[in-house]
């Protein structure tokens, strides 16, 4: 059996996503800013994107615009504020210890750059705390960004208090919402965000496409030069397939969004309830209450293993896991984002984050929980720490 | 009869492109960064493209950078090549008058930060010329940017002495290449060029998808933040099916150089021949040496008319062109190509860009020839300037 758990990383395309990009690469290439009808037809097809993708967030088609996925986004939206914050002699930003290297890296950037940058702590399921916001934000601030939910271990920010709170500081606010959007209820109205950021190859739309929304009232300098595509912010010719196979595939979750919240989180606590099975030592990262984390997010440690070698072992067997961002595989250092909940090195090195979406099934779920206790076993029996931690 | 004569602007996705993208999009969705199987498939699909890209260009695999298009690869070079400079002190950028916009509005921006940009001249035909380039370059020069072709009048510039002259002054060069790229010889090793913009759209490959090639020995700093994709220097899951798309139509383009401009100089050389027909006062813009000049670029202004209306006719004849440059459309001001060759403002608006490629066919050509020169002179019929002008 081959199951694929590792949704937060990417996903497949979904039948929706692929039945609207076919046609449209084959037939539909014309450039969205020429005047002829072959550009007229595919600028009628983004702005229709463009209005499915503010319809799913509840905002408007004005304040969404396109890029080449979450990366962009995110660096998008912080170097705007930044610019704009500097202007008027703000720079200081504020960020979470746990946000994805588009963030953290960005404003390590920025920080070279003679920014001041301030990263909140998180408790330890991983929560940044309303208070560690009022007290870290300054007449400088220039941006709060705090993600939606974080893609590690799956903890659900509490989004509307902290932009509350930048708010009545006039600090504008931004979340990466790239593991949220489709997954989660995302309302940026509700929420009360400046800007958000997302990606299409999150939730089975394609790779190299994402949005963020900017609320028309918040300022946005442009990202890269060039031709006066996305009202002049964004330069490019429009990737017009992905950029509605993206939409559609957003529509699409977002229309079944209950169902699917319910069917793969039932998923998600049976493989949380069963991965201890009979071992010792197994600890759930991330936040415990189910409606705070993210639906298909699992995130365990196995104290006393390597995460690699047990990432090696389930491929085998057919299982794609990670141990933590795809981003970061190939680096030797432990999950930032564990260290920040708390963990000691040694246990983060354990980790094991299994992902879940709408394509994955009760099946597979048992067929995880047979394969990983005897993997988990034969690797502690070979480790050279193992016996000391187990009687710990 | 409709025929596509807007190949400048963007192409048809070839039946290479599209038997490779398709099979991708459905099966092979795995995050390249991952090291389960499924990642580790997409990362030897990426690789593949990436050895095509650098063969394509006589370049090495580990040169080749993945972006998302022809502007980001311009404002990366340039942007990367201004902060090294900076960093020395050399503060002066030198490019052209007729670059595209995603070279010329970043040299705009950097501008306003404090960067000194000279503009060369051009001749009017269109060509930079060498002596403009050494009067120009100073100690102080970070790069020198011109274009391989010009995307509205075709002509191709002599990089090669272009790039000789910016390294007998140690001064790195880029060349926004994307016209050239698929369409003439593009050796980055005979240009001895140190960066080089292409886009997979330009040639029948994907929308969303371009790369920048840059010399080993060249330093180049990061455009996006994040996860550790292309060397740690362009952040982004990597659009694999989009990435191997534009590989192949590359590679067939590549493979297929000599008998594609052959066929589609023909084209060209029959259309530039005939479209005056009894026209009088009609102009040929660009080169007029057809070796200098895109295989598929034409290129004309027809006095006492305005492009726009040209073109709206044009395409209720099924015929689909252009009047400048895709992304200047909407704009009213006129080509600030056609300017920078010497042409007035009114006969700069009247111009009519054809632009053909390996998918058109001779009984195109003869139709585009039998459609113009009534709707021309309807057109200059109703024309208030008309009478004066045709008898100047």
């Amino acid at each position: 059996m081959t199951v694929y758990a590792d949704n937060a990383a990417t996903t497949q395309m979904s039948q929706t996503a692929l039945d609207t990009i076919i046609p449209l690469l084959r037939e539909t290439y014309g450039n969205a800013s020429s005047i002829h009808s072959t550009g007229q037809e595919a600028l009628k097809i983004l702005d229709t994107a463009r209005s499915k993708v503010a319809a799913a967030l509840n905002a408007e088609p004005r304040e969404i615009y396109f890029t080449s996925g979450g990366t962009e986004s995110d660096n998008w939206a912080i170097n705007s504020a930044a610019e704009l914050g500097a202007k008027q002699g703000k720079k200081h930003l504020i960020s979470s210890a746990i946000e994805h290297h588009a963030v953290l890296h960005t404003l390590n950037k920025l920080k070279k750059n003679g920014f001041e940058v301030t990263l909140l702590p998180v408790t330890n399921e991983g929560f940044v705390t309303p208070e560690s916001l009022k007290a870290a934000i300054r007449d400088d601030t220039a941006l709060v960004t705090i993600m939606q939910a974080n893609n590690e271990v799956g903890t659900i920010q509490p989004i509307k208090e902290l932009a509350a709170i930048a708010h009545e500081r006039k600090v504008p606010f931004h979340t990466d919402a790239v593991q949220a959007v489709a997954h989660i209820p995302v309302d940026v109205k509700a929420l009360d965000v400046d800007m958000l950021s997302l990606s299409g190859h999150k939730f089975h739309g394609p790779k190299g496409v994402g949005a963020l929304y900017v609320r028309k009232s918040q300022k946005l300098t442009p990202f890269m030069e060039g031709g006066a595509q996305e009202r002049s912010r964004r330069a490019g010719t429009e990737n017009v397939p992905g950029i509605a196979s993206m939409a559609a595939a957003l529509e699409h979750s977002v229309n079944n969004l209950d169902a699917n919240i319910k069917a793969v989180s039932a998923l998600r606590d049976k493989l949380i309830a069963g991965l201890p099975g009979k071992l010792p030592k197994v600890i759930l990262n991330g936040a415990k209450d189910g409606n705070l984390r993210l639906p298909g997010n699992v995130n365990v440690c196995f104290e006393g293993i390597e995460g690699e070698s047990l990432l090696l072992l389930l491929d085998m067997a057919g299982i794609r896991g990670s141990s933590g961002s795809a981003c970061t595989s190939g680096s030797l250092d432990p999950s930032h984002v564990l260290l920040a909940l708390g963990l000691p090195h040694g246990t983060a090195h354990g980790s094991l984050r299994l992902s879940l979406g709408e394509f994955n099934t009760d099946a597979e779920i048992d067929y995880i929980l047979e394969q990983v206790p005897p993997i988990v076993e034969r690797l502690r029996a070979m480790s050279p720490i193992w016996e000391k931690i187990s009687k710990s």
